[in-house]
Order: structure tokens, then sequence, then C-alpha cells
């Protein structure tokens, strides 16, 4: 975790990642994972904050807040990360509080939902992050991940990357749906998939989605919901 | 070289490597990998052999004397490939010579084609088997490598199955084109590019190849040529 939290500390990879969500494609991309989480939202109280662990620079958060309606609780361990965040999230009812996904500052069964998007694959120790992640929640509370599919065009460009040392690629590791369903150790209730096209893909976008399907491409991005017993 | 040699001396593998090229799919994908490299034999005369470093089973070398009326020395280390690639290649001018790649038993400047055939993915020093095919070429002499792409949704696939341990991907290797013209040392004079599609494309599989490349993907399979000067 230590070596994890630090090349997150880079303020560069913070700008970078920000960045890339500017380009017309990461534009795209973010819109069509952003959709695929929306949909495993409906019917979740507003009451009750989500506790995003692993929130960056906050795109996610300003987005549950802003557009969808929910306050937030953004965990996030690197500080370069979260000056970022919370200069995003200004205003808008998100907390942001500093700690590790394996070690949560918050007593057992006090939150209603926990969202994970594109940071488990970042964490050394995925299990225990899951177990914690199911302590903190409240029975019927529920947990949601969206993780990078480890067969998608975009995972081989990420393990290449990540081959070649470049951060934070290095560290990444890709989980198939299956395998999150293992590693929370239960079947999940909802799924829902985005991002069929591959990083070369050209504009317009939806023709290039909807070519990636047909291509027998799996989804770069899954969101997985369970429901605490 | 010692574990990967031993790998494929798996029976099972052999077995396996050879049943998945019977599956509709994968005779779908030699085909274009063999259509991608038969672009580039264009011109080559058929009056010397060539000689084609980790033949495997000889589906290639098979091809290549049969249909593409080449001579063939087939050199592949591990015993159990090699007996595949005997039994299939009866009959046609292809010879079996049980070599590693980064020790071929020919003279300096001695042949006048050298192919590697999804094979520098598995060997351990591709720099040093790189070197050694130029050695044993004339100048003039033709170096022809076959490779999947490190970028396609295939490597997506191999990857993951290689970090569960599966063989034999669990010590594989995937490069770019560029990567290997850096590997080689110099820029190549042909390429060509098969396979668009994904590992779980649908038949047709031509409409699944055609929507692969309208998604951006990378080709599984590229073939580059150079000349020894």
């Amino acid at each position: 975790m230590t070596e994890l939290q630090n090349q997150f500390e880079l303020e560069e990879l913070a700008a970078a990642y920000d960045h890339w969500y500017e380009t017309p494609l990461g534009a795209f991309a973010e819109h069509q994972e952003l959709g695929a989480l929306r949909q495993l939202l409906q019917g979740v109280s507003r009451q009750h904050p989500i506790v995003e662990v692993g929130a960056g620079t906050g795109r996610v958060a300003a987005w549950l807040a802003r557009e969808m309606g929910f306050p937030v609780i953004a965990v996030e361990p690197s500080a370069a990360m979260r000056r970022h965040g919370e200069r995003r999230t200004a205003g808008l009812p998100v907390s942001w509080v500093s700690a590790h996904a394996t070690m949560l500052p918050f007593a057992d069964a006090s939150h209603a939902g926990v969202l994970f998007f594109a940071t488990l694959e970042f964490i050394a120790e995925p299990r225990r992050a899951v177990r914690e992640a199911l302590r903190i929640l409240q029975p019927g509370g529920i947990l949601l991940l969206g993780c990078l599919h480890a067969q998608s065009p975009w995972a081989a460009l990420y393990c290449w990357l990540g081959r070649r040392g470049e951060l934070p690629w290095s560290h990444a590791r890709f989980y198939t749906p299956e395998e999150l369903e293992e590693l929370v150790g239960a079947p999940a209730e909802g799924r829902t998939e985005a991002l069929f096209c591959a990083p070369a893909a050209q504009e317009p976008f939806e023709e290039a989605d909807a070519a990636g399907r047909r291509a027998g491409n799996a989804p770069a991005f899954v969101v997985l919901r369970w429901r605490k017993p």
C-alpha cells in the first residue's frame, strides 16, 4: 500500500489522470462509465451518503453530488489527488477523508453505500479492502465495484504500459466480473457494462462502440452491485 | 530458455495448441494470419528454404511447403512439438532440426529467409534470437517476424491467463510493431496485419473482424519483414 500511495502522491499523475478525461475519447469514456454506474444507483436513497473509496481527483464524487443528488464521503489517501478533489467539489455536499481502503475510519454497519470506481485495480490487498467495505456497510447497504475489465482492449494497453514500468499501470491488476464476485464471495445482484471500443477508436465514438460489441470486445468497464445481507 | 523449453515439452500443450486451430474461430484466425504472411512472401524465391524458428507442431511449415511451394527447415527444440510436426509434414519438403532460437546450427550467411511465427513471444532472450537469425542470413536475405500484437484484445486475454499461471501464457511477452523494429534495430521494409475481432467474436467472423477495425482494435497479429543489408 505504501508504494501505491506514493505513486498517486505524484502531482503530475493526478494532473495527467484528469487531463485524459478532457480529451474527446476520455469524455466519451467517462460518460459511458458514469452511465453504467447511474443504472445501478436507481432506487438508492439520496438520504444517506455514499462512501467513495479511492475518490482520486473527485470526478465521480462531483458527479454523484451534482448530477445524482447524493451526499458523498470521499476517501482518498493521496494528498495530491485530494487537493484536486477538494477544489473540484467545493460547494458540493462532498466531505474528504484521508484514509486507506483497508482501514476506513468508520464504525461497523455505519453506512448505506460504498463505491469503488476504478480503484480496486490499484489496491495491493483487494480482498482486505472489500472486507473493510462490507464491515462499514449496514445490513441492506449496497457495495458497488466499478472496475476495468481484464479482457478488454484497454487492459491490453494498460498491461503493456505497466510492463514498461509506466505509472500507475505498473502496479495495477485487472479482474473479470467473475473474479470480482469471487473477491466479494457472492454473486452480484446487478451488473452493467460500458465502453466496447478500443483506445485507438475514432469518432464518432458511438459507432466505434457499437462496432466493438460486434467484434466481441469485452467492455472496458463493468459495474457490479451487491447488497449486504 | 530451459524453463520455456520444458513447458512446450508437455504433450498436452502441443495437442491443445493444435486443437484450438480446429475451432471455427481458430480456423478463421489461422487463415487471416497466414494471409498476412503470404502478402510478405510475394516475390521471395522458392529456390531456397525458409528457416522457421520455433516451428512448433508444423502448421505453418506445412502451409509454406504445400500451399506456397517453399522448402522449409523447421527448427523446434521441443520433442513433443516436433513429433506432431514431423507427422504433419511427412512427404513434404520440410526437414526438422532440434535447436534453440539463440543457437542455430547453421553457418553465418547461409540462408535466404528466416521466419518466426508466434514464437518470439515465448523466447526469454528475444534480442539474442534476432541477432542469431541475422547471423545466418545472407546479405539480401529476409527476416520475417509474425507476432501477437501487445495491444490487441487477444493480448489482454493472454496477459490475464498468464497472470493466472496458465501455460504457455505465463511466460509470454508481447510486443508492438515498434518494439519489434527496436529489437531488430531497423525499420521494417514491409508490414501486414491480421485479425481485428476479439476472442469472444461470433460468426460470421468476417463481419466481426470488420467491426474490430472500426472499433479501433489493434490487430491480433502483425507480420514485419526486414532485408539484411
